[in-house]
């Protein structure tokens, strides 16, 4: 579990926005001992999307250094919403839909974190047993000028908004999870700083060793604002393959940087080099989508998969590209492509129909015609490419 | 348990600060329902003052028309403290020191109330088993927004002071109180207002009949500010006679009007008019301050108490009013106090001696010589007044 100084470095920076305290994690990572790092996570949503893999791809690094992941499943706080970043009071949801959903998420979260080396941690362990005595003192160890220092509470508060006193109880009970699960490193986005911090607070306050925090950013969304179920931008990772290429695809050139970043393996001097080749003008940023798609689709489903839609991805855009005025050329019965080509002008002899169809210019419905073989019928409704501009459409 | 309408009134007006709802209250006593009358309290601190007895008159009256009491051990709240009207965040008290505070606390309400009419209710009946999930719904029912308009807390929130979210959950563990009890009336000082109409919100919120509240005022301590531990300027009901009546006639003449009204059975009419002969110079203040003194002591002692505590005041009082100078006159043997007066020159004959005795003008050390039985003996060092100029110190 020896990691080298660059190797510690690519841990806590690379899609990295946060680290507290980092002299001391460094440390700590250096000396090599296992960490506990906690991810809590609230079953109110059991779709999990790629913003979310961010955080679970720096977990499964952490893990493959030999760090102990511990999940815990909010079955307690999901029950209140956390209300970070809200503008109104969530609705409460009841055990049963709770439950349903940490089984969704959990099964999404393992295909990005190690299930061996995770402890999965219900709140319900130690929330079930709590007395109103231990609430009690919990709400006695946090000031209202504090949950005020929250931006969301204190937005809330001061534009008149409805803020329950349960909700400025939400970030006591996740600190509480630090202790009980004893922490060393939290794992979250970027806005569950205030949260984090709390259970920092809390453990120190208790004579604990408070844990350090790691913050991943939040990326942007198909629409260019924060991903999230809010603005129904999502790029789920349930998501079939072709459906979560398209969307990638879909996406504006800007991501690209940040995607590869903290969606990729690509090596960080890669990394240089695409930035470079994008502001320089270089690359066809088309071309990048693709491979950063492809590399996506590869980590939720399989290459093989991430392959096919491709392929399909590529057809679908050819077909897009049709022109609409294409002529119509009807069969008397099944006709050789190489024939179907010079009947139809699509070639001056059947000579050149072979090189085109060698040469690779040769398409029916999008898809490449390799050889010779290819027969049509009468009515196929199919439509045969050559080059770039001759199109005929076989009835 | 008919009661006449001026009954009700006096009931519904006399020492009451305010009723919520009035009209409603008024109408369900002329009904002749019986009622359950809801008094909590805080066993912070175990002594009961005659501040708090206003209130508990109060209740008596309640008592003797009818009406349950339910008198609720605040064990759990007191682990909190009530923030009304405090500027800091109150020590929290074991449950030993509590659970001792309470009983010194019953023994004194039962001095006022009627304890064959009082259900003893301690919080922990209910808070001993309540679960998070109990205390974070009622957490959800009251927004910061409703708690930020109790001044106590809006002021502590702006000027920057500690108030913690514990402090915020207490009215709505008083308020959960009201449910546990089915209150219908709560009974308070106009500082537990707020509190009082947590109560009101949380039965609405939770379909009942929501309680109506009975405010009392606070009384001015013997330094003329709110009486309370805060400012040390109470009369504490277990003060022992002498100086409970002490300390009422140390009090100002202006307290005399509101302290017949909320501490003595005085009849309205006569209330009246002490008001009007106080306004009008035609009555001496301290001859009054006596009889509310004897009337408040007779209360929380006996009125043989009352009378003794008098009789001590008036010779202490007397004693304080001896000149400086007195002479002294030497004794050889044991002395009759006719043969004393004459030969001390205090009386011209034998005769005056005793018409000066007969008439009650003649004390020794500011006790009223009664017949001429009394002998003095060499070096008694007591005083002997005749009228109120008269005097000689036997040595």
């Amino acid at each position: 579990m020896e990691l080298s100084v660059s190797d510690i470095n690519e841990l806590l920076t690379r899609g990295v926005a946060e680290v507290i305290i980092e002299a001391e994690l460094r440390q700590r990572l250096a000396a090599g001992q296992p960490l506990r790092l906690k991810q809590g996570f609230d079953p109110t949503k059991p779709d999990m999307h790629i913003g979310h893999a961010v955080g679970l791809r720096k977990l499964r690094k952490f893990q493959d250094a030999g760090h102990q992941v511990v999940l815990i499943v909010g079955d307690w706080t999901a029950q209140i919403g956390d209300p970070s970043g809200r503008d109104e009071t969530r609705p409460r949801l009841d055990a049963a839909t709770v439950r349903s959903n940490a089984e969704t998420y959990m099964e999404q979260f393992f295909r990005v974190v190690d299930r061996e080396r995770t402890e999965v941690r219900w709140q319900s362990e130690w929330y079930g047993d709590f007395k109103l005595e231990q609430a009690l003192d919990l709400a006695g160890r946090f000031t209202l000028g504090q949950m005020l220092s929250h931006e969301t509470f204190r937005r809330r508060y001061e534009e008149g908004a409805k803020l329950t006193i349960l909700e400025l109880m939400y970030p006591m009970l996740q600190a509480y999870d630090s202790v009980a699960i004893q922490s060393d490193v939290e794992f979250g986005g970027t806005d569950q700083k205030f949260n984090n911090l709390a259970g920092r607070e809390l453990m120190s306050q208790l004579g604990m060793r408070p844990q350090h925090v790691l913050l991943v950013p939040l990326i942007p969304g198909t629409d260019g604002r924060k991903m999230g179920k809010t603005f129904n931008n999502t790029v789920d990772i349930t998501l079939p393959p072709a459906e979560m290429l398209g969307k990638i695809m879909s996406m504006s050139d800007e991501v690209l940087p940040l995607y590869f970043e903290v969606l990729t393996d690509v090596p960080l001097a890669e990394l240089a080099a695409i930035r470079a080749a994008m502001e320089a003008g270089t690359v066809n940023p088309r071309d990048l989508k693709m491979r950063l798609a492809r590399e996506v689709v590869s980590q939720f489903h399989s290459p093989a998969d991430a392959l096919a839609a491709e392929e399909a991805f590529v057809r679908q855009f050819v077909q897009r590209e049709l022109p609409t005025d294409i002529p119509e050329y009807a069969l008397s019965g099944p006709t050789a492509i190489i024939d179907l080509m010079v009947a139809a002008k699509l070639a001056a002899s059947k000579g050149e129909a072979r090189r085109l169809i060698d040469g690779g210019g040769v398409r029916v419905d999008g898809e490449r015609v390799e050889g010779y073989d290819l027969s049509l019928d009468p009515g196929a409704g199919v439509v045969v490419q050559v080059g770039r501009r001759k199109f005929v459409r076989v009835v």
